[in-house]
């Protein structure tokens, strides 16, 4: 499958997401060709300002793995991953990191300026189906507004 | 309780931590002078490279609350917090953060610099029970050399 096709998967995350009233941000954790963890933003549902959609992908999997790296898998995400995010990903060790629309307001590049930091063999991708990304997100705070 | 006292409570779960051969890191979080969140290390045992001491406090204070921020709470934690755990306490909104020893391998202050990156409204305060919190860990590395 493609990157477009993973991020079509991501996106449907996060369109579940919009339908109950949370931010809409997806994930997917892909390794072998196969989904292998999936997520949304849970934050309302949780009452957890913690539980976004990467972390929520990254622990099923750890969980599905039974390993605590996944130096093998790529994570795709609708927007770019938060300061948290780009935490935890540094931490799972992940192979490659693939988001959809920039963050300018909560993106972790506002925190880390020039500084990378992620683990030095991560690989970074974006701008996949950007527009469609960024368009969910534009549409959910327009309906808050 | 005074910051020592809870910082000692903070040492007691990165014991517990240490005791299970994990990284040895404790947290807990306090409102209006009760512990309503603790956490250690669990990377192990969650075969989770995220699973910090301080994401399972925060987890278990929000549960504990049934709300998403924590505003008038305080974290305790032994080692300076990583990336992950800063934006976590970042999205908790919490009002302070009590470190015990600063962490040059992997403390947030390595990626981010000279910006802050929490919640404009959290303080900090480090170096409480400094050297005992830094022992611990110490011991822990020196073991498995």
């Amino acid at each position: 499958m493609t990157d477009e096709q993973y991020m079509r998967q991501a996106l449907q995350e996060a369109q579940q997401a919009y339908d109950t009233g949370e931010v809409p941000v997806g994930a997917i954790v892909v390794m072998q060709n196969r989904i292998i963890g999936r997520g949304h933003n849970q934050v309302e549902l949780l009452t957890d300002s913690t539980a976004h959609a990467e972390i929520i992908a990254l622990t099923a999997a750890f969980n599905y793995l039974g390993a605590k790296y996944l130096p093998e898998a790529t994570l795709y995400v609708t927007v770019e991953p938060c300061l948290m995010c780009a935490g935890a990903l540094h931490w799972s060790k992940i192979s490659r990191i693939v988001w959809g629309t920039d963050d300018e307001k909560n993106g972790h590049r506002k925190h880390t300026g020039s500084h990378n930091p992620f683990h030095p063999k991560t690989t970074l991708t974006s701008g996949i189906l950007g527009n469609e990304c960024a368009a969910l997100m534009k549409d959910f705070f327009k309906a808050r507004r």
